[in-house]
């Protein structure tokens, strides 16, 4: 085959993918797949609360055809009443402590929240918003006094509030608020305002779920000014409500009209005029005001104040990559299954259509993203476990800073994957049912346009990998905090490249690809086309030689007297590609570490051909840089394409078993005409 | 710098897209855009039809918020109403013959189609639907009788139809519809009759816009059967509502309810039980059926016949393709526009936030689409132009019939890549402008869920580009018609490989790469990376391969003694690439001989920096393809990339013109917190 390849590039004149070229090709028979206890293996430690979501979905069912007909605001008090319910049976305050009505288990919260993704996506936001950054925030950012006044309350849903970061004007760069939270030292009070300013409406809340509606509490960001000093961004609890629903002085609210999805949460823009608070508003775990007005804070740098506040929040991202990973299997669930009712042309027979799922094209479309699901959904179990241990240690705890940025980082990183997964993988599935995939009832409409925001909301994706890549080059170090973008960059240029080399992670790098791969530089000589540290060996080169390049030209742009702004433009792109290339070696590693951990099994068998074909697809779509890096022929390319075709026509006859392993509700399915009855 | 690039391969730690290398760059000033004269450029001979729908949709521009606040019934009427009074301008009714009403210019109504898809898309199918679909059907299909018959109230909209092809088990495969139509001699009338098969409901027509409210007419596919003979399937007018709205007897009419877009659209399923229409009600330009029931058709190979009458309507597909292209320019322009006013982060002042659009990861995400928009605009010229000219001869016009089969190749291919352009583009531009991009008002919403359908309506994209591959391979043989997949299989197989070649375009397009380049193999070292007949040699390059190599496995997987249908299954993703590669060929060249023909001026500048824009960066797309076969060499590679970043920051200047110039009119740009007022 190697031979075959090889004349090709010589005479130009054999096909690239000559995989019927006679070899003796004589596939293991296909994996007995045992579907519940693959279930069981995805749902992992938290199968009890998985199930809990699944029986709760299975109740509400009819809220997917609600979202249709129901006019909006019926729609949105429907999803609010439905929160409410499923809160009663303690599926949604899991990650409270107990000693206000919570379930003390960060984890399963998590969990709960994931499986939640099975179903109508309004719901799981208005969760999100009431729960995770709402509550969160009073969990994390306040102190006894808040807990004891709000978190029962809030547990149950009788008290609903909202999340007032974001301003129209100010999205990723939260640090550039208008909103100001003045002292009066007089009164006791802070008096949360709304700047008008020249651009007109640039410091308005806006996009604020739970805004337009419901919420009687908001937890306002805002900049805090006392004794004619400005101290950053701090987070305030402000009454928006009053017990009936009217709002009250001084508070105006718009709804934010239609969206694309997600019409059963309300969002809104708030503006505040001269709103006073009392002083104890201020969630005030990391800094405080005195009466007279004097601030403090055991945290010295403003910067690093603010990212340790915001760190606090993680959760909520690592719940929308969780969010984001299941909603692309329900997706998929539905179009293997339609892949294996629906015939479209003679083909093999004569006499009847081919299933859709025997076309070659089809499994390249529709294989390689099942395979990347099951390497995301380990990937977030990875880092929703770490969530947990670092969480469940208090937001004070032991956790050393590096853990907890790394955790950030990560969290970063697989909401970015996993939520731009689930556009592509939910877009692929939508055309690979055709017109039945743009009727409402076959869920892909609401699954689109629900999901669609996933990538720019939480942190916009590629505002979370340059974050991810700010981790990398200053290996989370003391200022890494302090410093914004061009702080980086003069950071990065400050150091010898070696030594950016030397003090981040990409030495251990290259260490670990000498563990695996001891042969040196002939890896695809000596390396078998499946053999994992082969797999692994790639993406570790690629992230190592990509962050180095990084620093280099960051450095090689300040040393040569530019702007570092005009220098981080241009290099940009590098830095995105690093960092993704960084999540997609963790990804990697979070499969080939489940696998390594499992006993010889059936089971064990099917995922690894997952793991394979999910870790050829990665590099076969990256094969360019490989080859402009010297880590792959030309031969060796090509035979990786052949073998992302044979790993896809190995996965077809376990195709339905894996994607209904994924337990997703039958019911939450719907799509009479794609899956049957 | 290719010495520097040239010492990374060695190395392997120098970073990819050094660009910072301090190179003597002095780029030229930006040119002066002339907007106006631009547009006048873009809009081509049609100016006038152009405006004229430009100030009809400015009339009309409120539809963009009914189709957010008007109940679907109510919404579906207005559309109705507004579909009509456009129909009053003249706008819809211009391909059909002056004699009944309309403009007789078939190019006109294309261009008009395409200006419509600036605004509101339920308008613009249910345009289609009308005009395009049924009344295309009547016009090409049917003879004097149809045309005096219906055409007159057709065109005024005073007669609806509806277009009932599509079955909810036959799409792709229209030839397998389970319609049926029998000739009943003793009454003179034709039998419509929807059968009960075994799978449920597979032969119902499904997803039949204009079909749930709105149509009096259907022209229904059906297989003909006379004198107890199949002779395939032809089209029949068969009236389904009286003049009061109510469904005749023997019609069962169901709603398809929510869709994921176009919910203007009343796309409903029609079922026929023994409905009787007179034997007159056949459409009968290519075949007839006597009073006694003798079947008569100048084409007597029933593939040939049905893909003849297939043929006529290929104006579907020219109009899909051009609302694609247009659709995407709406979204640029709103992105576009958005990136100078929207700030984030400081960076190259301390003082002010950076704007968006001088983000160099901005730049890459939507400077190579506009560009690619540009291509696709004048690729869509050509095939519109085709269109005109092959059917302003006539149905029967005088053409050949390799002259229609290459128009109808071109046709369905620039509709696969311009509709899969817009679902990308708008994706892009939705994610480009964050939050607020989510907001309904802010448009992307209707353009994401609206041209979604784009690309598997009207044929599935897939599906048509095996239909390229096909015309390609056999070189739109006499033949050609009669095949389908297997038989295409075992035609390419019977010949030798050199004979296909040789008999196809493939060997045309090597003689076109030495007249072009006639330095031989050494491409990239003799031709500048700016130079066009490069790009054109590269794309011809891939063609040229990617073909032969299909015809070579084709024969091979037959020669191996495997079933047609599994080697065409194995190879199916090469046959798609291939004519992907075909398309994206004539993309270029439409693009390359428009320029050819400008004068210079610096509107020509512009455009020639779109132009290698776009051909650098199909090249850079497929770069691994490239250097897989021989192409490219490591050192061009990367110097590709670092050129497509390059025409990116000398795009910006003038990217705001670049959009201004497609003349979406204000009004439905919407956005008003994106682009200002």
């Amino acid at each position: 085959m190697a031979t075959d390849a090889a004349s090709d590039i010589e005479t130009h004149t054999v096909p690239p993918d000559a995989d019927e070229t006679p070899i003796a090709e004589a596939p293991p028979p296909p994996p007995d797949v045992d579907v519940a206890e693959l279930t069981a293996l995805l749902d992992g430690r938290y199968a009890e609360v998985r199930d809990l979501v699944r029986r709760n979905l299975t109740t509400y069912a009819s809220i997917l055809e609600e979202a249709e007909t129901l006019p909006r605001d019926e729609y949105r008090d429907k999803v609010r009443d439905l929160v409410l319910e499923m809160a009663a049976t303690g599926q949604t305050g899991m990650g409270f402590p107990t000693e206000h009505g919570g379930g003390g288990d960060i984890g399963a919260s998590v969990a709960a929240f994931e499986t939640l993704a099975y179903g109508d996506l309004s719901v799981l936001v208005k969760t999100g918003v009431q729960f995770g950054l709402f509550g969160g925030a009073i969990l994390q950012l306040g102190t006894r006094r808040h807990h004891d006044a709000y978190l029962r309350d809030l547990v149950t849903g009788k008290l609903l509030g909202c999340f007032a970061m974001t301003e129209t004007g100010h999205g990723s760069n939260v640090q550039a608020l208008g909103t100001v939270a003045t002292y009066d030292a007089g009164a006791g009070e802070f008096v949360i305002t709304t700047p008008v300013d020249e651009l007109g409406e640039e410091s308005r809340k806006d996009y604020i779920g739970n805004a337009a509606r419901h919420a009687r509490l908001a937890v306002v960001f805002a900049q805090l000014d006392t004794q004619g000093e400005r101290h950053g961004v701090h987070a305030f609890v402000v009454p928006i409500r009053d017990e009936s629903g009217a709002v009250l002085p001084g508070v105006r609210v718009e709804d934010d009209g239609l969206k694309l999805g997600l019409n059963g949460v309300d969002n809104g823009r708030l503006w505040f005029d001269g709103v006073r608070v009392p002083r104890e508003a201020l969630l005030n775990q990391f800094a405080d005001v005195a009466e007279d007005g004097t601030y403090s804070s055991d945290i010295e740098n403003p910067n690093r104040r603010f990212f340790t506040m915001l760190g606090t929040l993680v959760q909520g991202r690592v719940c929308v990559g969780g969010a984001g990973i299941n909603a692309a299997k329900v997706a998929l669930a539905i179009a293997v299954r339609y892949g294996v009712r629906r015939r479209q042309f003679e083909a093999v027979s004569e006499d009847e259509e081919q299933l859709l799922l025997d076309y070659g094209m089809h499994q390249r479309r529709l294989f390689p993203l099942l395979a990347r699901t099951y390497a995301l959904h380990f990937a977030q179990e990875v880092v929703a476990a770490r969530l947990h241990e670092v969480f469940s240690r208090g937001p004070t705890g032991d956790v050393d800073e590096k853990g907890r940025r790394e955790l950030e980082s990560r969290a970063a990183g697989t909401k970015a994957l996993g939520t731009w997964h689930a556009t592509r993988t939910i877009q692929e599935c939508r055309e690979a049912c055709g017109g039945a995939g743009y009727l409402a009832v076959n869920r892909f409409a609401a699954l689109k346009a629900d999901t669609d925001v996933f990538t720019t909301f939480e942190g916009d994706n590629h505002v979370l990998l340059q974050l991810v890549a700010k981790g990398l080059l200053t290996d989370y170090a003391g200022e890494f905090e302090e410093m914004d973008q061009l702080g980086m960059v003069r950071f990065v240029a400050g150091m010898a490249v070696d030594t950016v080399v030397e003090r981040t992670s990409v030495h251990k790098l290259l260490e670990r690809i000498k563990d695996v791969l001891p042969g040196g530089e002939k890896w695809d000589d000596e390396a078998g086309i499946l053999d994992t540290n082969y797999h692994l060996a790639m993406l570790r080169f690629r992230e190592e030689h990509q962050l180095a390049g990084v620093a280099r030209r960051l450095k090689r742009g300040i040393d040569a007297g530019r702007h570092p702004g005009e220098v981080f433009s241009r290099v940009q792109d590098h830095v995105i590609a690093a960092a993704r290339s960084h999540v997609e070696r963790l990804v990697l590693e979070a499969f080939v570490d489940k696998l390594a951990a499992l006993p010889e099994s059936e089971n064990r068998r099917a995922l690894s051909l997952l793991c394979d074909l999910h870790a050829l697809s990665v590099i076969e779509a990256d094969r360019a840089w490989f080859m402009e890096h010297g880590r792959l022929t030309v031969v060796r390319s090509k035979a990786i394409s052949r073998e992302v075709n044979r790993l896809c026509r190995r996965v077809r006859p376990i195709a339905v078993e894996l994607v209904d392993a994924f337990g997703v509700p039958p019911s939450m399915l719907r799509s009479p005409d794609l899956v049957g009855s």
